[in-house]
């Protein structure tokens, strides 16, 4: 995207390079509106089964296991490559296959419907970047306009970013997360195009966006940045623990019930015990209940986001489908709200740091983060939320949600 | 720096690791201590000199030819290498190099001294870069704690942030500039320490941090929205034309006047002449009275961006020390100064975008501009830079003011 006026002397050459760029931007707002509209359409309708179970819980998370088994059915028999859902995403996104097949969008769609109808625990953006993938990555066989990698990028921006509506978190998510410490700096036009379309559109579409209104200050004694260094730490842990956890408990499960209906049943009914025995539906869905709780000053318990954590990976790892970034915004808002009750610090605050940094260090990114806080939060925050984002990125260490994600040396 | 659990099974290692990290935190620390001490001494020095320069401006700007000698003279009889300035830190930052000569110090703040109290036109950046990147490079082959690159970016950080007290630009500024598209994240919390410390240390020297509190807001219509556009576009051409025309004088005059006496002498004439009869040195010097002027609503030329263009580039392609980052400042704000009021902006808002995004687009780099105009004009109008320094970034192409930046492809 970048124009090199040193490369360029042919002049025929550098109207064709600039008439390319102009479409790819064109098409960055086509893609931006239509994810939008197919993340608002997903994402209201989620939100409707969510008031919808949460009435009804007890006669819904029961059929855990049914919902699976349909779940199973659906991939097994309609298109096995889409279950590996973000893999195939990041897959494509390096160039080591070559298409995303567009029935992804119905089976991911339908089935993270059935995962939240029947309370399993689990998010949401998975689904609205592999629409977003999807979309863009059929723009590019179609037109070969940019590379895979650069159009995966588009795409993925689109659908975080429509859901969400986060735009500038959502277009460095995409930029920075497929090769961690490398920014995608050839499409960050078309990307910010994509991002806000597709931000603006689902806002039309009356998806609504998660806002707080955060009134807390920080005095910088030595005392209170300690106390800051200390969460951050605990929230990249925890960040780490999530991944490394979902990684290790999908591994065991596949290895030992290697029949994914029979592994999806079992782990189905030991979910419905947990999600009714555990605050009969507390820990269901995608989490928005504990935020909620954690910026209205309501009861948030000090074993909310361990228990949160460990229905997340059991939910994803018996082969559910949704996504990871709602939960990981539930757990580490609720882990920072205890903490700052503990440490003396606002708790919402604090909750909202761990908001950001929670589900930073889970994904192994950086900037997305920080600028999730300020867009949800309010911008003067910033500084906040790259301090603490920073101390947690790096006691997250390498550990990702993103089985496929690289590292630049 | 980033903890990597999966890799350190041996304990003994992993204690080691983790020393070496805690050990380089704290050295990042002391770097930060002594580099921002220096920073505030040679920054209120030279600002002393300004203020008597410009009470002087006829008395001085006829010697500044002999200025000239005497910089040249100085570089040629105690370190020639040192004369390649910023092009010697980033060959160590790249492992082309080894080692960057203590007596770089000395030698650059006294020319940069020399150069402003004589009437160039020149910044004051290089300096605090590369007293930070020599401090922190002499830290790397005593310890050996970290690599040369990583060593220099620490001490980058430092210098930049000690002198703009800006330390969120400062630190991205460093983890950024050597390889456009690649984020040093191996430093990250090393980088962020040395900020902070380095601007907290020159702050409590007494240096004066610059801020703008900014009142206008822009509404968003397409009419703004394309208006805003124009002006990111032309930042990026004004920021690339600085790099371009700096790089073509500097290759010009270098092979056209092969002596480096005759060649500052000349150059000098021709600058002392521009200086005393385009405003009576409203051109001479860092050009903080440009930036002051456009913040308070003082005149502001339409000229006065281009002409202060043109001397910095003949003041720096003579063999005058400095740096090129505060003039970037005044060009791009008196620029968008103009711009606003052209297009029935406000204008203050534009010229603060124009502060930052021409300085990005001259230095290649897209994160430090956006933080600079955050740090400086209050994070609020983040997503305003985002936009802004994205379009001129794309724009100013791949020119830089620094010729050994790499680019990630």
């Amino acid at each position: 995207m970048k124009i090199n006026y040193l490369v360029l002397h042919n002049k025929k050459e550098r109207i064709l390079i600039i008439k390319r760029k102009i479409v790819l931007c064109l098409l960055a707002g086509l893609i931006g509106i239509s994810v939008g509209l197919l993340d608002a359409f997903f994402g209201r309708i989620l939100l409707g089964i969510t008031v919808f179970r949460d009435a009804h819980v007890l006669w819904l998370i029961p059929f855990l296991a049914v919902g699976g088994f349909i779940t199973i059915f659906l991939y097994q028999k309609f298109g096995a490559e889409c279950m590996q859902g973000m893999g195939l995403v990041f897959s494509v996104g390096h160039h080591e296959k070559e298409k995303i097949p567009f029935r992804l969008i119905p089976l991911v769609v339908l089935s993270t419907w059935i995962t939240h109808l029947l309370g399993g625990s689990a998010g949401r953006e998975g689904v609205a970047v592999q629409i977003g993938a999807t979309i863009s990555s059929a723009v590019e066989r179609k037109t070969k306009i940019a590379s895979r990698r650069e159009m995966i990028v588009i795409g993925m921006a689109a659908g975080f970013s429509g859901l969400f509506q986060t735009p500038a978190a959502a277009a460095f998510f995409a930029l920075e997360v497929l090769t961690i410490g490398k920014l995608e700096y050839s499409v960050l036009i078309p990307v910010m195009i994509t991002s806000y379309t597709a931000s603006y559109t689902a806002h039309l579409c009356g998806l609504e966006k998660f806002t707080v209104v955060l009134q807390d200050t920080l005095n910088f004694t030595p005392n209170v940045l300690i106390k800051l260094i200390v969460c951050g730490i605990l929230f990249g842990l925890v960040g780490a623990t999530f991944a490394q956890g979902l990684k290790y408990t999908k591994s065991f499960f596949s290895e030992k019930i290697k029949n994914p209906y029979i592994k999806i049943a079992t782990l189905s009914c030991i979910i419905s015990i947990y999600i009714v025995l555990f605050g009969i539906g507390r820990y269901a869905g995608l989490g928005t209940n504990l935020i909620g709780a954690s910026f209205t000053g309501q009861t948030i318990y000090g074993w909310d986001w361990a228990l949160k954590l460990v229905i997340t990976i059991l939910t994803l790892a018996a082969g559910f489908q949704g996504g990871e970034v709602t939960p990981l915004f539930s757990i580490g808002a609720s882990l920072g709200c205890v903490l700052g009750s503990i440490m003396g610090l606002p708790s919402m605050m604090i909750a909202a740091l761990g908001y950001a940094a929670v589900f930073g260090s889970a994904t192994n990114t950086f900037l997305a983060p920080v600028l999730i806080g300020a867009e949800v939060f309010g911008f003067s925050y910033l500084p906040y939320f790259l301090g603490v984002c920073a101390i947690a990125h790096v006691f997250s260490g390498n550990a990702s949600i993103y089985g496929k994600q690289k590292t630049l040396e």
